[in-house]
């Protein structure tokens, strides 16, 4: 069942709107098939499996990360591929709450005759699978807020430079946290600031997540990095009600994709910003700042995972912070996060924070 | 050897203006004297492992973390108790930098026929008396900056609040960490604040670490902690030339200890400031903010060692900064510190940082 996880974490950033699932088959005491969902969501981790066990299946036990489905959509059912293989049990680890499947997997596959065990590292399942579950359930993604600060939480110096305050085994982390996520995501004033291109870089991916930037005004340079590549990977804008049309048109002209969002007290509304990007199909996106868009987030609890970059470095309070004004009043109203994980990562520290319960 | 450097910092934040030594003397593969230097400085470590072990000691091995010393001072040199004692060898970690020693201890040791080895884990020793050469080369004691802050480097809200951004875990971390250095200090801001008495609690020590604040002018609270109990623990204040005379003589007798220091733009300078520790016998002080003082050392690089605890919340850019103003131009300008340790201590992380060589 570790196994089955961890090959579905293979597909992260990779499958979305689908799950991104993994599956491995056994037959006695040997794994006969291994499979993952495939870029862009098809085809599904059992059927690849089951390809690769041939006639192995037949009496195998399945290895499933997430509840086989039990719907037509563009493929057959997977649940009926285990059928027809033959397969004699069926272990796995969580429900499916899409509506179309939500235990009709599990019940087809009972009635045919297979031995059926569920919630099997279910909790790590969950976080695996958060995003999916998010957004068939709360129609909005997975968020993670990616913070790189000096040990006094400034991202730049008062003057803008910010190259570099982490080191590049740090940097080439956040490349593989850009791959596991469907989209990357930050505000126009990064935008501007950086001009970054927002791509993953030297780790050998073929498909590369969609770039967001949220800019109530459509305030982004039209002759940056990002305006440049937008026919090569896929540039989001979310803006405001209202924006200019020459603007509008020539960003659609350029090939970036336009995602009207609601304002509330003179920016987008973070809560209707998840929402558009839950519609689109996105299930896990990466957000690497600036800092009004971290504060933003976090003071409407929309940060589901925190990772912190922390570099031996003082910049003092003059410099840019990571996080900008939340208008917290009382210490009691600060968002708080559950430990992950805290280690070192070549000069700097790396620490993970999880939403809580 | 370890075992005597391990019994040496029991003595850290007791012996001032001595090192804290450790001692271990082993005859025949059995310890049967340890020793280390008793609060006050007096005994030194290598007497009482003599003491313990009696007649054993002949013929025996004595690990020393530091050279054992060689001149008449309220004590007999302790190179000579151990020649007295017929040890056979001494085995130590590094050479005395104090220029009565510095040489001589191993000399009168292998004048008198005693094997003698140096340098064992020696970069450990350095380490752990850094304080004590620090103040006898340079004059000034080994600073270690404490930060508990955030995840966004704040340690208290707009409104000031700051009780509590950290865990008890990391409380009463830091209530250790003040035992074993010989002095607290805080600058003004932070005493006016938050009215501590930057006392160690909890952890049933006999002798208290000095209490120093940091006020040009003097502007301490009368009626606060550290006036109330100046005369049970000592309080030091270091101000600007010309303080008022009233508040001069009202802090005298309370029972403070007044040091007049230079001032360079308007701050205390934080070269003077440590100059006039040393010189008053500290080897290892502790500070604990706030955000002027700890910008102020940080960019006269002062810091030896920081220590970062950080909490799972976010506070915002309103948020009052852990480090002030640096007046930095450029990111090369910026302390840069080496990674000591990264830890999970209860619901926050610990981070440990060294000075670059």
């Amino acid at each position: 069942m570790a196994l089955a996880l961890s090959l579905g974490r293979r597909g992260q950033g990779n499958t979305w709107p689908n799950p991104a699932v993994g599956c491995v088959i056994v037959k006695d005491g040997r794994i006969v098939g291994r499979g993952w969902t495939a870029p862009g969501g098809r085809p599904h981790a059992e059927p690849q499996a089951l390809a690769q066990a041939g006639n192995l299946a037949r009496g195998a036990t399945a290895y499933v990360s997430l509840e086989p489905c039990a719907h037509h959509g563009k493929t057959p059912p997977c649940s009926e591929a285990l059928i027809n293989a033959g397969v004699a049990r069926v272990v796995s680890s969580i429900t499916d709450s899409d509506p179309r499947v939500s235990g009709r997997g599990f019940a087809m596959l009972r009635d045919a005759g297979i031995e059926v065990t569920t919630g099997v590292l279910a909790e790590e399942a969950a976080r695996d699978l958060a995003g999916f579950f998010l957004r068939t359930e709360e129609g909005r993604p997975f968020l993670t807020l990616k913070l790189a600060s000096s040990f006094d939480g400034r991202i730049a110096t008062a003057t803008g430079e910010s190259k570099w305050i982490t080191g590049p085994q740090a940097r080439r982390w956040v490349h593989g946290l850009r791959a596991s996520h469907d989209a990357v995501m930050v505000g126009a004033g990064t935008a501007r600031a950086d001009d970054p291109s927002l791509t993953v870089r030297d780790l050998g991916i073929d498909r590369q997540p969609v770039r967001i930037v949220v800019s109530r005004r459509l305030d982004v340079p039209l002759m940056g990095n990002l305006a440049k590549t937008a026919r090569e990977v896929p540039v989001w804008i979310c803006h405001g009600p209202d924006p200019d049309p020459v603007l509008q048109r020539t960003w659609t002209d350029l090939g970036a994709t336009l995602i009207p969002c609601d304002v509330a007290r003179g920016q987008i509304d973070p809560g209707a910003l998840l929402r558009a990007l839950g519609d689109k199909g996105l299930t896990r996106v990466f957000c690497e700042g600036g800092g009004a868009l971290a504060a933003s987030l976090l003071s409407h609890d929309m940060v589901d995972e925190l990772i912190g970059f922390t570099a031996g470095l003082a910049i003092g309070a003059e410099g840019l912070p990571a996080i900008g004004a939340m208008g917290l009043e009382r210490l009691a109203e600060a968002p708080r996060f559950q430990l992950g994980e805290t280690r070192a990562l070549g000069p700097d520290i790396l620490h993970r924070w999880i939403r809580r319960g």
